[in-house]
């Protein structure tokens, strides 16, 4: 039986065994268990998640939905892209639905790259891109970042005959980069219209620069572009899992072909749109951010660190040396931070911003360590 | 701008721009949309759902995993992978969780289908077998069933060295047909070692049969197989989309690489949980269903109506006529059912069974039909 079953996986899909899966911030629970410690007194800072706690508008939504937890969901979403067509000035057949916006990446992946073909994305840019790329068998074109986030100019003069797509981070995870409204304009005239561009803006609602450019307003200037949104970050949803893309409707009927009838949870559907309208939620969110970004440089300025300028909800804090060691001592003081050696970054550790106590706790064990005696 | 995007259209993967997506029972919102009914006025038997309602355990479990709505699910899903090992004697790294049992038919086609290979499965089967594998580029390779059933003998004679994967539904849906243990153990030796016999038992809890043979069981004795259970059925989760694949672990390995990360969310994992802790409420259902399979068989007998002789929580009635008209009937009337001409069955109507008041709605409208001047 053995050997069946070695040749039954060497038939398997040559890209799958390859894959090395997505390596998710530490869960509070699996710390806890590890270390012994109390889940109470634990902080994450490890996967850009809201630190305001749940909407109660949310709240309310999925406690409303929570009766008809025995029916399939709607597999339209019909009432969630109502809302977002209307918020975003779209129409319905322009939404891709998505469980998370990974899901997105995904039917993007699946209906545009094959054996063959390759996608175009950045150094340090976000881990699902090569990972989708790879699932589906397709070669990966990584292009080096310039000053850690994406080399546009390089980007576009990476694409050859074979290119399919171009994932673009703004602002990009892991590194918190930008890049400006008119660098992107210039990129898409260097862009062939038959290929498509991904714009993934996870992170767009912490932007305040005005350079910034708003890739859904974009949409009706360029065909070949899809903008992926996510619920997960400022709208608090991440336990939730809705992402959602904006595109031409012949591209939109493409991911929704390929797209699980039922990606979206019921409660996932009614808790987007009650967030969707939550203004003052995202406004608080946002605010809690900008405070806590200060605290944190002031604390890293102090220390004397430098870290990657961030337009996100998590900035990467450069250690200037293998950091491995000093996120084992953040764990075992209950702070969870993000390694990114995985993005080719091992001086780094990614910290989100949390709440001004999240936060503290980070600095005061940030203030503990001696980092030439553990260099 | 018109002639890149249709370009850009046709460098789409093959398979993808062919698909036809999944057609859903008609959502009960939908219809009081199109009809202007009172949703409250509606009956839906056409997703095979469970009439129960949400169990209170299950309720509970939600409510107490609120608090973390703005954190990511644990990615790895370990206390349900815990409670699924322990009920079913399983370990951990045999279990694959999906977003639902159709993501884990998903990640099967992608981890073992691509270009040149093929699936076998049986006509009437499960429509996201042939989906699942078309997306993927892979070929169709169906049987022609027996008395609506899976002909086992000629699926195995339809393997080739191309075959890479055989879809099994036990009961089948639509139609509700089972196979019995020997044959089962029987098409096993016929069936090479290195091809993946997925045996998708969505309906496992409802049947009675003694013959029944129960895939987890089974698994010790054969390396290539990989059982497939949903909690969307029995277990009352359908808007919350969970299901489970257990295989050897070698196959669990390839699954979860493909997996994504967070593909079931939060309140998810905790609900399921809980589920497979409500024994009372799987028995209740149980015993509600064979109840309700009583009272609408008798009713179909005595209009005069063949049906499919069913195993699962629905029935397949056939009209002997095409059913377009007849079911729209029972929509005017707020009866949801689910045509399944799409299976190539014009002629019958698939019925959910569900709660005794349920089932009247439908016997009262099946009565009111004048059968013979609709034909």
């Amino acid at each position: 039986m053995g050997s069946n079953i070695d040749k039954l996986v060497q038939n398997a899909v040559p890209g799958v065994a390859k894959l090395h899966p997505y390596q998710p911030g530490k869960p509070v629970d699996e710390l806890a268990r590890e270390l012994g410690l109390n889940p109470d007194d634990i902080v994450k800072l490890a996967s850009n998640e809201n630190p305001l706690g749940p909407s109660k508008r949310v709240l309310a939504a999925i406690e409303a939905e929570l009766p008809e937890l025995t029916r399939y969901p709607d597999g339209n979403g019909f009432e969630l892209k109502q809302a977002l067509s209307s918020r975003f000035d779209l129409k319905p057949n322009q939404i891709t639905l998505g469980n998370g916006s990974n899901d997105v990446l995904d039917l993007i992946a699946r209906a545009f790259l094959q054996p063959g073909t390759n996608a175009v994305f950045s150094q340090y840019a976000f881990a699902v891109y090569p990972i989708s790329t790879q699932a589906v068998g397709a070669d990966l074109n990584m292009v080096p970042a310039k000053d850690y986030g994406h080399d546009l100019s390089a980007m576009a003069k990476a694409i050859n005959s074979q290119t399919r797509v171009v994932f673009l981070a703004n602002p990009n995870n892991p590194t918190g980069t930008m890049f400006g409204r008119d660098e992107f304009r210039t990129f898409m005239t260097e862009v062939p219209g038959d290929v498509l561009v991904v714009l993934d803006e996870a992170y767009s609602e912490y932007v305040s620069d005005e350079n910034y450019p708003d890739g859904i307003e974009l949409l009706t200037d360029y065909s070949n572009l899809v903008v992926t949104r996510t619920f997960s970050k400022a709208y608090g949803l991440a336990s939730l899992r809705v992402g959602w893309a904006a595109s031409a409707p012949e591209i939109a009927d493409l991911l929704n072909r390929v797209r699980q009838p039922f990606n979206v949870d019921s409660l996932a559907l009614a808790a987007a749109k009650a967030a969707l309208a939550d203004v003052d939620y995202l406004e608080a969110g946002k605010k809690l951010n900008d405070q806590g970004l200060i605290q944190i440089t002031e604390a890293l300025d102090a220390k004397g660190l430098s870290y990657i300028p961030t337009k996100g909800n998590f900035i990467a804090v450069d250690f200037a040396q293998d950091t491995a060691a000093i996120n084992q001592a953040f764990l075992e003081k209950g702070v969870i931070l993000r390694p990114i050696a995985n993005y080719g970054l091992p001086n780094h550790l990614r910290v989100s911003i949390g709440t001004q106590e999240e936060n503290q706790r980070f600095i005061t064990v940030l203030n503990e360590l001696d980092l030439n005696g553990e260099s």
